[in-house]
């Protein structure tokens, strides 16, 4: 942990819970630019349609997701961590999400194999990124950059922030992973900004956030485990914990 | 008719069927570059879901798509309308159609309004371009721009060229539509491949591609009316016929 952190952290208090999502808890602090997100064992897919637990997944995803965003600040990409504080919870710079889910796909899977019935793993003419309006309502709709503007969920320069920080990202994670014996097929983003109007990457990135499949054997390491009750899910988390700790 | 059509015309021998869509059949001609589009007066709507005719559809349609292709081709827009052969019958070069629905949206409506839960009508703060997979199967899904490139659909060059002539197109038909008393809400376009590779704007425009408002009114003037079982669906077409041809 750097200074800057420590000091963050000395005299901090947890405060009220401020939202409770799917798969995490963000809880105030005494420091108002300062956010304790805690991070819960449960799953859900489809849109919240399907529920379960991951035993330690909570534990497993703040590991996995402090070791990412360590990695991509040393790499000059700015983030809401701060700093690991507990098994379950990681400080973070509180910020207003802008309401995109921002996918990276590198291979065919998921939902855009099914789509627009491309068989999974089938190699793309070029690396797809794509965005989701985030509303439960609506079911996170699929959306192009024109209707982000039009409804006001972000602006033009917002959106060439988030493509150019989302670009280098798959860059950093893809090599991370392929290094490790891991194709990152696809990934989830999301974005925040901090009350000056700095754009951070927020959220997580971990195998609820990722499709990981193993570079041999194309055996998925991630939520498909449970989306597709393919069993061996905690293995999966695990073993995603233990190359990323290599 | 200019000579040059003229010319296309003398000898002209209308062939086979190549192809029935669900509101045109296309025929072959004696040359190989010319084809035949003959307008029928079937209506579906919510991808064939639903059925019907609209009396005379087909010769309003011809008379509407005819003027709007005129006026386009007078701004420099370049089409694959060669003339108009009688009643239902318009000459047209042969083209690949590139496999995108191409919709200008200029205020909110249609799948707009309901994927997004935008009411009809509402302003945008930016003019909405979209594209779908022309995919009967998939139902047109919505794609983005990365999408499009990755299964193959266009390259990024003809999207480029594709975007830059749907703009224009936007300018000339809301500018006309405007003078005559009727808003242009939104349409879809699509374009084809010459054999040489030039993009040419083909298919149709009419009401049963744009959504036309009365401008003082906001009177639905288009294929809504059979959509949403509005009735005097065959008078809002002769309407839309009427202003063109003032």
């Amino acid at each position: 942990m750097n200074k800057n952190a420590q000091k963050l952290i000395s005299g901090l208090v947890k405060g009220e819970q401020l939202y409770e999502g799917k798969a995490k808890k963000i809880f105030a602090t005494n420091n108002p630019d300062l956010v304790i997100i805690d991070y819960k064992d449960d799953a859900t897919a489809f849109n919240g349609e399907k529920k379960g637990q991951i035993e330690s997944k909570g534990v497993l995803n703040n590991s996995i997701a402090t070791g990412l965003f360590e990695l991509l600040e040393k790499k000059g990409i700015k983030t809401h961590f701060v700093a690991k504080l507990s098994d379950r919870e990681m400080l973070c710079r509180k910020v207003s999400i802008v309401p995109l889910e921002v996918i990276t796909r590198n291979v065919a899977a998921g939902s855009f194999s099914k789509r627009l019935a491309v068989a999974e793993g089938t190699a793309l003419k070029t690396t797809v990124f794509e965005i989701s309006y985030k509303d439960d309502a609506l079911g996170d709709p699929l959306i192009n950059d024109y209707h982000a503007v039009a409804i006001g969920a972000a602006t033009w320069k917002e959106l060439k922030t988030i493509y150019k920080m989302t670009d280098k990202i798959n860059q950093i994670l893809s090599a991370f992973f392929w290094d490790r014996g891991i194709k990152l097929i696809d990934f989830k983003l999301e974005f925040g900004k901090t009350a000056d109007g700095a754009i951070l990457l927020a959220d997580e990135i971990s195998p609820d956030t990722c499709r990981f499949w193993d570079a041999k054997t194309n055996e998925k390491l991630d939520k498909d485990r449970f989306r597709r009750d393919l069993g061996n899910v905690q293995e999966a988390y695990v073993e995603i914990f233990n190359r990323i700790s290599k």
